[in-house]
Parts: C-alpha cells; structure tokens; sequence
C-alpha cells in the first residue's frame, strides 16, 4: 500500500525583515509592498508560507500553499493563515507536456511574477510589472505546454540556484476572474492571458531566455472619500469612475529577457497598458495609459565555506494607475536599489540592499510623491 | 520507536465551481450556498480543505479539518483557514463500538449532512434540512455507538464509490453550542440531538439504510434595518424579535431512507419543526412553523477506461425561516436539479448540473423570491 | 536521499472548555483569558494547535505553529488559523548552546509565560505576569545560551512530565517591537529584555529552579469613548492619553522560583514596574506602577492504570494596568484556584478547577470589579 507522505510533501520559508530610512522624506515613506519600511515600523513577517506539494496520481500535481503572514482585510490583528495558491496540474500525455492548471495560481505574465519570493534578489517586484496581478494570482483556468527537456531546463535553473522562475511553459494561454487573488469577483467579464517564452542554452552552457505576454480583461475598481482643502476649508469629495458597466479596460503587452548569472546574470522587462488611474486634479478616475519595468544585473559568487553571494543592482520606473488601491491613484515610480543575497547555508538567506525611492504613497491620499534612501534587511529559512 | 507520520495522515480535496445562468430573472439570483451563481460572477474556490487525521493511540482518533476558502465576516478578502472539524473520537473499548466525539464536528442530523461535500453528487445540499445547522457543525460532545460489523459497513459504503455518510453511529446522542459552526454561543440553553440509523443489507448485497432524528434548542437570531417603501418615501425598520431572553424555539424531527446506488441509488429525506421567522409584513420575527426536503435518484455507470458516472435527479422543497442569516428571513425554495457526476479518475471528479431555481434571495432584504434556470460546473481534486 | 518527514514533524494539541458560574455576581463576570467563562457561555474550542518543527539542517531548527482557535478583530466567525510561532532556531556551535532565534517566538520573561499550555496545570495563566506580553510572543530577536547538559535537563523537565519550561536558556536577551504578536508596530522604539535562569539538580535528584528578567520599551496603547454619567445624562468622554510621542514608558522586573513535582512541587513569580493606566476617575492613561504575581503548589500522584493526577491550588494577585486593552483600565486582581489535572492517557487529559475570582472586567466600561466563584473544566487532547 501507498503512504500518504510520498504523495504528499510539506516545505516552505519564511522571512522576516526590518527597514531603516537614512535619509530623505523620513514621515512620508510608505511603501505599499512591505510595511516594515516607513515611520513607526521595526520587524516585520513578510512571508510565512507552508506549501504542500506533489504527484498525488500520475496525472494529478497538487500544488497548495497557505502564507500565514496575512492580515483580513478591516482587521487590526495579522498573520493569519491565506491561501497563495490551491491548484491542481491535470497532464494529459506521459511527459507532462501538456498540462491544465485549474484553482488559484500565478498568472502567466512576467518573468519576475512567475520567480518565487524564495529565489528572488531584490525584497519586492518592481510595480511597472507587478501592478498587473493582485499577489501575481487569481482564480482560473491555464493552459501549460513546454517540451519535457525544456520543462527540465525549467527545473534544473531552480534547482542550479540560478535564480529561474520555474516551469510556466514555453505556450501558456489562461482565462481568470481578474480582480486579484483572494477577491471576489466584480463583473461578469473574464480576464485573458498568454504567454511565450523560450530559454535557449548556448554550446558554453549559457543559457537565454527571452519572451513575450499580454493581458486583457475589464477590471471593476473602488472609490471613496479623498479630503481636498478648498477656500471654505477641507471638503471628501468621492472621485467619480468614468468606466462601462463591466469596468475599465485592463490590458497590458510585456517583454522580458534574462541571462542567467553563470556567473554574470542580466535581467529586463517592461510592459505597455492601460487601466484606471485618478487623474491630476483627483476628480475622475478614467481610462489611462501606463508604462514601465526595471533592468537588473546580478553576479553568482561562491565563496566556499562562507556560501554563494548575488550582489544585484536594479533600476525600475512606473507611470500608471495603481488599480487595485482605492480610487487607482496614479503611481510614478523611479527606483534605484542596490545591494547583496548571501546564501550563508541552504536554508539560512541574508538580503541587504539599500533602496533609493523616489514615488508615490499610493495608499494615503492626496498621494504624495516622496524621496527616501532605506536600508533594507531581510532574513529567510528555507525547510 | 515511532514515527510522526504514521500516527498522522494527511489528505484533503478541493473544488472549484462557475455557474451561468441561463433564463429566468437573471440580476435577481442570489444563491446563499454558492456564490459562483449568479450575477457578477465567474471562478470560485467553493473548498480548499487540508485534512489531518489518524489513530494518535489506541483510543484516540484525531480528525483536524480547516479549510482555505473561508472569509472572516466583515472582510473583502477571502480564502483564509478556518476551522472546519477539530475533534477527538474517545472509545472505551477495543473494537471502538462506544465513542464520544469532542471538539467542533458534525450534528448526527440528517443523512445527507453527514456525507462529505467530497462525495456528494449535487453541489449543494438541500435547503429543507440544511438549515437546521450553520456549516452542519457545531462545538460539543457527542456520544456514538455501532457494532462492529456495521462501523465496516459504513466505512465500506464510502470506500466502495457508494455515497455513504461515514459512521455517524447506529445510535448518536449529543449536546452542542446551537449557534453554529465557528460562531460564539449567545445564550446558556444547549442544544440536543439524537439520532438512530440502520444500514441493512439484504442478502443480494443491496444496502438500504434509514433512521430518524431529532433536535431542540434556542437560537438567538440576530436583526437589523430593513428599507421598506412608505407613503413618505423608504423609511429603514428593524423587526422586532418576539423571543424568550434565551432566544427561539428550535427544533426539528427528521426520517431519511437511502438505497445505495447498485447500481440504481434512491435517496429522500423530511423534516418537520418550528424556528425564528420574519412575517410576512417584515415587522416581526416569531417563532413559526417550517417542514421541509428532498428526493434524489442517480445511477453508478462503470465506464471503464473513461471513468465512473452517476447521472442523478433532485427535487427539493422547503418553507421556513432561514435563522442564521439576519432577520431570519423567510425561505421558500422548490427546486429541481439534474445534471451528473464523472469520475475521471480516483483524483479528478468533474460534476456538470442544471439548477432550475425557484427561491428566496435569503441575504438581501425585501427577500424577493426568484426564479432561474443555472448551468453549474465543479472541477474537484482528492489528495 | 534525504526524506521530507524526516526533516519536518508534526505535533498539536487542541483544549475544549465549559465554565460555570455557581456564586457571585454571576451577570458580571467578563474573564477576559477564557470567553467559556461568563453568561451566555458553554463550549469553546480554546487552543487548536498544529505544530509543525525540525532539524531542517544541522544548524537550523524550524519551528511553526499556527492555531485554528483565533478570530480576527472586528469578526464574529472565528476559529481561523493564526500564528503563535513562526521562528527559526539558528545555532552557531556543534552543541547548540548559542543560538539566535528570529521571527515571532515567546518573549523569555517569567518562567510561566515559557511554559506551554499543553503543560500548564491551571487553564490560563496569571493576570500579574501575563499581562507584560500580548500572546506571550512578539517579533523580534533573542540570542540563548546554554551549556549542553542543562539543555538536555531542560528538555529532560517536559519530556519526564515534570511541568517544565522547554529551553529558553540558562541567559537570554532579545530585542522585539513590542505592540505584542500579531500586532502591527507603532512606534519606532524597539523592546529589551535579558533573563537569567538556572534548573539546579540536588544530589537526590530534586530540580529548583530561580532565575530573574527584565524587559524594558515604549507602549503605544489605544482610546475609546467611555459613557459618564453626569446630572445631564450619560456622555461619551475619550480618556486623555498623556504619553510621549513614542508611547508610554512599559518596564518590569520579575524573579520565578519553581520547585520541580518530585513528586511535590511549589512555583512562585512576581513582578514589579510601570506601564500605561486608565486614572481613578477614567479620564487620563498616565504611567503608574504595577506589581503582581503569584504562589502555586502541586503534587505529581501516580495512579498506575488510571493514569496521572496534579492536584493543584494557586493564588495570585496583580494591581496595574491592563495595557493591551483600550483604555488600559486599571486591573485588579486577587483570585484563588485549586483543581485537578488528570492525564486520562498520554493523548488525553482532563482539567477541573474551581476558580474563586475577585477581578475586573477590563474588557467593559466602566471596568467594574466583580466576585465570582466558577467551575471550569476542560478537555486536552495531544497528537
């Protein structure tokens, strides 16, 4: 008879971090991605994930990973325990070629969005790519297709720690609900995704990979009171949504390149779109366009006894609507961060890197541009 | 010495649904089982369940259910671990004929309450008994007993693909909270249960089981405004709850009968009892009368390479008070489903069905009743 | 290959409770440790605890522990799953005597706070202690020593059901944000504690424990309107929070003395410091002294097949504020308990304890104090 531990496998991380601003708009700094950066803020859990994983049948790939490091929303206690990803891979040939995912699970679109926070250099994903996905995820259906020795490639570029995004098919085709991981659904449109991508691998072992993704869909925003001064003193006035009844147009087109760091690694992407933003005087939210994406190199360095070390740099910029905040303010992002991953052992990752910011709090209106230089640290376990 | 792993097992199932509707008074369908129907609606995580369970020592027997798509009243974001099961089985005996069942667990009400959401073929249960119990569970404890050879057979009815319920006992007797599954109790009055049922098997091997039950308690209802339309134009009133301090009679009695299906299976159940109810001017909530129920028959096609199918029928019918949702609307359901279970393989169940809805919008206030005809699709995973 | 199950474990252990009330103010009794205590009560699930540990590498031990028995503020469905621990274990010699330990773990002060509740002889542990850490946890950093044969006594203490601590060190010091676990920080001051304690072993085999701690920080504590009586009728008046901007001064310092059951047994701590206080007249939170603490004695009675019994009786007594509550109202407390835990099996046991109470609803303006005497029994069950 089978055991239930052979079908069924348990590991996760979890990271802990805390940030310093050293200079700069010291009361303004908050980062929508990670509030242990800002004023009045110490340690902070990031992440706290359990994942349990495996080939349940041979056509079967069972994929389910809570993070007990989220906070419901209108609640003042966190850490509770949220569902990242719940799907099922059903194969429908040996090789596992052909592959539907069905549940919650990333969206196809990106490089960085696809890489695991575990494997990834910088703390957060840069926003011109990342302000696509609500937690990268949603609920729906995807269509995967790679060749078995590029799904292997796929595999040994996690596995070789050269930082890969794991196996998210050289084809991928999704349909989803569109409003972000955990949401409940707001129209009856779905959101549509696709995806090539290709690593090819040089003689000397070099390997490339470059790629391309769009996204369309209609997404339903919120609103609500911003405090304006007026001559007769602040007045909330509700920005009004100028969108159809499905709500606004939600597209995107990307492309990515990466080079692998054997030792010298190169990483860029950048994305085109529209979707709701807040325009200038904070009166309407319209259909707008936006750009961005970020450029980052990195190099592999084994130092022995004392581990592997990824000094990185990273350049990104953002200009667009902020869509799944309320009233989508418009976020213009121009950041610079620079700093190191040390593998000190297999489980034990140390990441400091210092951040110069230079965008908007998306999350306080009237939105406020803000400058800030934060060292950042973080530390994850792996098991 | 022993190991960790085989002490606690590990297994669990997940299901995804969309509902579309396809005639009737489409804007108006609001299904409280299911928010995968109607408008506004598209992918939906109905259960994402995480199971540990197992023989800890000799007489205790672990079962620890939350489950991943549960949402914290008051929040816009879901799929959160929630406490589904959380009980310890105690026998005083070596062949386990004598438990009690401590923690939060199924109310031994009903047939169809019992059976796991993992094998039960319509979406949904009936309306007419499943609103005896929020979640079909409760904290309290629970006393079991079934001889030997009956605990095998029910065990047997589930893992020979028979739709059986598990062993809930040949006799249950329990005393619970009354408020509902993961709800904190509102008064000091507990509420009882008991129940009896026989899984006969005649000598052709044909299984026909049927019992009866019954529970008592108070349930305190909770209230709020409803907008009613007056001369004056809408004015907002909350009914006033004509109750005992220790809040509404409630209580049931119930039969249910079920030939297993060999192939042809054959299912109904009743019952009868009084509960808090909204009147009809909507002023009032009183203690009033309910009945309700359902008949199901389905049919167990072995398809050989191409899987297992049960193509199945229900009618159900209910009229009553709906008394955990606010104001304990009155609920008046008579709807017919047929549609069919496939049983791809042991991990992968797909059930296709056709709703044709005739019931009250329980959540909403004035509580219209509407009429709708629904295509619903579930994809299922077992691990 | 190494084999997941034999990295990562997995324990628990999950407490169902019932309170009575049999004399006194028995409309007034708001306990705010066990919501099974008090009118309109009967069952809870208390703790429902999944624990998931390991030597995941030789220098990094896991440890993981969420609990399904948590409700997020501002719900009224609970039993959600909640991190208590989430930390890792990193040593820096063969021995494990230094370690840090980051993430969110229990704060090394007091010896009762270290003690599990799976060990804890009364249901909740003592208000003058308790109340110096929400949770007993917080994230943060703390480095532990201990050399190798007082570790292995440590453990020796729980493994031999002797009611010990674990290991928290024989010397501690940590640094954490201080608003208690799960809680968001809110200020930039981080807190400090140090601990020393010693388990000496007399030549006869008897174990007596003492050691001393201390924590110092800023609190930030929260306001809300509390309804005065005035000739006028009742207003709503929000005390006055007079506290730099860096919340209020939150200092102790404690001693434990603990004399292992062999097989009688004898534990005592108290605490003396500052903290934030609701004033006399419920208009001002100031900084005022608190002291408490508490004296308990019990004796280990083997009683061969019918398993293990601890009678037990404790006494304990606290003055200051309660600072985690809003308003941090004055606490007063002075509370007798004597009971009996009886391990049933190694998997089950059974708590009954009557527990005369003289304390304060700190959860209620205006934070009446009450008598009661009340029955409390609980079942554990351990996996």
């Amino acid at each position: 008879d089978e055991h239930w531990y052979d079908r069924i496998h348990m590991r996760g991380y979890t990271q802990i971090r805390t940030g310093s601003t050293v200079s700069g708009d010291n009361k303004e700094v908050v980062y929508w991605p990670d509030k242990s950066v800002g004023d009045n803020t110490n340690f902070l859990i990031r992440r706290a994930r359990l994942i349990f994983y495996g080939d349940v049948t041979d056509n079967l790939y069972l994929y389910f990973q809570p993070d007990f490091a989220s906070t419901p929303s209108g609640s003042t206690t966190g850490n509770f325990g949220q569902l990242r990803d719940a799907y099922a891979d059903i194969s429908f040939d040996d090789k596992k070629e052909f592959r539907v995912r069905l549940g919650q699970s990333k969206i196809p679109f990106s490089f960085e969005n696809m890489q695991s926070s575990q494997n990834r250099l910088t703390l957060d994903r840069a926003d011109g790519i990342n302000t696509c996905c609500r937690d990268e995820r949603d609920i729906g259906a995807f269509f995967y297709w790679a060749p078995a020795e590029i799904r292997e490639r796929f595999r040994d570029l996690v596995a070789n720690n050269l930082k890969g995004s794991g196996d998210y098919g050289v084809f991928a085709f999704g349909v989803y609900n569109g409003q972000g991981a955990n949401r409940v659904e707001l129209n009856n449109d779905m959101h549509m995704v696709a995806r090539v991508t290709y690593p090819y691998q040089f003689s000397n072992g070099q390997i490339f990979e470059a790629g391309v993704e769009g996204l369309h869909g209609r997404f339903v925003t919120s609103n609500g009171p911003i405090s304006i001064v007026t001559p007769n003193g602040p007045v909330n006035i509700t920005p009004v949504m100028v969108a159809p009844a499905q709500g606004f147009v939600d597209e995107r087109v990307a492309v990515h390149a990466v080079l692998y760091p054997q030792p010298f690694g190169l990483q860029a992407e950048w994305n085109w779109g529209r979707g709701p933003q807040l325009n200038a005087a904070q009166r309407l939210i319209t259909d707008s366009s936006l750009n961005g994406g970020y450029v980052q190199a990195t190099y592999k360095y084994d130092a022995g006894a004392w581990g592997i070390m990824f000094p990185f740099v990273k350049w990104q910029y953002y200009e667009g609507g902020q869509k799944f905040e309320r009233n989508a303010p418009r976020n213009l992002v121009n950041d610079l961060e620079f700093g190191v991953e040390w593998q000190v052992t297999k489980a034990i990752e140390l990441t400091a890197e210092y951040h110069m910011m230079n965008r908007t709090d998306v999350l306080n209106a009237p939105y406020n541009q803000f400058r800030a230089d934060v060292v950042r640290v973080q530390v994850q376990w792996n098991y």
